[in-house]
C-alpha cells in the first residue's frame, strides 16, 4: 500500500498538486472528503466542523486549567473533531488502498506506514497571485492584507501541527521532498512529482529497504 | 544552456548527489574544480584557497570601520577570494556548457541565466552518521561533538551565503526543489532527481516560459 501525504503553504497550489498526481497515478484521493467523513460521523454539518478544524483556538485554553485533558476537551470542539479526523485518517491508512491525503498532518498520524510526504511552497509573489486568480473575495484585498492572510493561514497550521505531532510544519528534514511551485504549470508538475515519489516506492516497497 | 546548482546542509550527502547527477546526465560538475582555478588566478595554494574560503571572519570585520569596501577588503582575504571566487562561477556560467555546480552560492551568481536550484538535506540522524562513515576523524567524536561540528559548519554557509547575496540560506522558496536523502541511497536518488530537472528544463529552455 503506497501513500503520498501533502502538506502546504496557502496559496502553493498544493491541493492541485495532490488532485492532478491523484489523477496521474489513477489513486483515491482524500481532501475535503475527510470533512464529509467526519460530518457524517459526528452529525454536525460540513461547514461547522471546517470552520472549526480551521479555527485557532489553541491559545485560548488557559495553560493552567487544573483538569485532566480529557476533562477540559469537553470545552474545546476542536480538540474532539481533531481526535475524529484523526480517526478518519487511521481508516484510510488501514483501507489497502493506494491514496494521496492532503493536509490534515496525515504524514504524522500515519507516520507507522510511511508515507511519502511532500511540502509544497511558492514565493509569497507566487502565492498572492494564486489566491487572486483563485477567489474572488481576494481580488478586493490589497497586497498587504492579502499577504496578512496568508501567513495567518499558515501560522495556524504550524501551530495544529506543532500541537498534534510536536514536529516544526515545513522544516524540510521532516518531508521527502519540499517542491516549490513557482515557475510551474501545476498540470506539468504533478507527473514529474509522481515519477519522483514512484521511484521511491520503488525501492521501499514490499520491504525492500535496501 | 543548462545548469544545475547544489546547495546542501553538511553531511546531507549533496556533493555525491550532485557528482552523481552529473555523471547520470553527462554534464560538467564543479566543486574543488573551482577551487583549482581561484589558486591557479592568486597564485596561492589549493589548501590554503580553501581554508580562507570556509573560514569564518565576518564577524571579526568592525562594522564601524570608517572606510570604503575596496580599502577594507585589503584586510581580509576571504573577501577577496569570494571576488575570485565569483569571477570563476560567471566564466563557468559564459562557458556554454550543461553543468552541475555544487555550492559557493552559484544559484545566486548565476541567478540571471536561471539554473535549476536544489537544496540537499537530511536528518541529523542521517547526517551523523554519513560524516562517520566517509570521515576517520569524524569517527573519534561524540555525537554531540560531530552535531556540533555538523551545526558549526551549517552556520558559517548560511553566513557567507547572507552576506553575498542577502537571502537567507535553506529557506525553502528559494529553490525549486529541496531534497531530503534520509532513507536514499544516493545512487538510485541521482537519476530521480535528474529525471525532475530534465521535466523542468524541458518547459523552461528555449524562451518557452508556458
Amino acid at each position: 500500500m503506497k501513500i503520498i501525504t501533502v502538506s502546504r503553504e496557502f496559496g502553493s497550489g498544493g491541493r492541485e498538486l495532490g488532485k492532478r498526481m491523484a489523477d496521474v497515478l489513477g489513486w483515491d484521493y482524500y481532501d475535503r472528503e475527510i470533512i464529509s467523513a467526519i460530518a457524517e460521523k459526528t452529525d454536525l454539518t460540513e461547514e461547522y466542523v471546517e470552520n472549526v478544524l480551521n479555527s485557532q483556538t489553541w491559545q485560548s485554553i488557559p495553560l493552567t486549567f487544573g483538569h485532566s485533558f480529557a476533562a477540559f476537551s469537553n470545552y474545546n470542539p476542536q480538540i474532539n473533531l481533531l481526535a475524529e479526523q484523526r480517526k478518519v485518517i487511521e481508516e484510510i491508512g488501514r483501507s489497502g488502498r493506494d491514496c494521496i491525503i492532503v493536509g490534515r498532518n496525515a504524514d504524522k498520524i500515519l507516520a507507522d506506514i510511511n508515507p511519502f510526504n511532500i511540502f509544497v511552497c511558492a514565493t509569497m509573489d507566487a502565492r498572492t497571485e494564486r489566491c487572486r486568480a483563485r477567489a474572488a473575495d481576494d481580488e478586493k484585498l490589497s497586497r498587504k492584507e492579502l499577504e496578512r492572510k496568508i501567513k495567518s493561514i499558515d501560522k495556524k497550521r504550524a501551530a495544529t501541527r506543532e500541537i498534534i505531532s510536536g514536529s516544526v510544519w515545513g522544516q524540510r528534514d521532516s518531508y521527502h521532498l519540499t517542491v516549490n511551485t513557482t515557475g510551474w504549470n501545476i498540470k506539468e508538475l504533478a507527473p514529474a512529482v509522481a515519477a519522483f515519489a514512484e521511484k521511491w516506492f520503488d525501492k521501499h516497497s514490499g520491504g525492500d529497504e535496501d
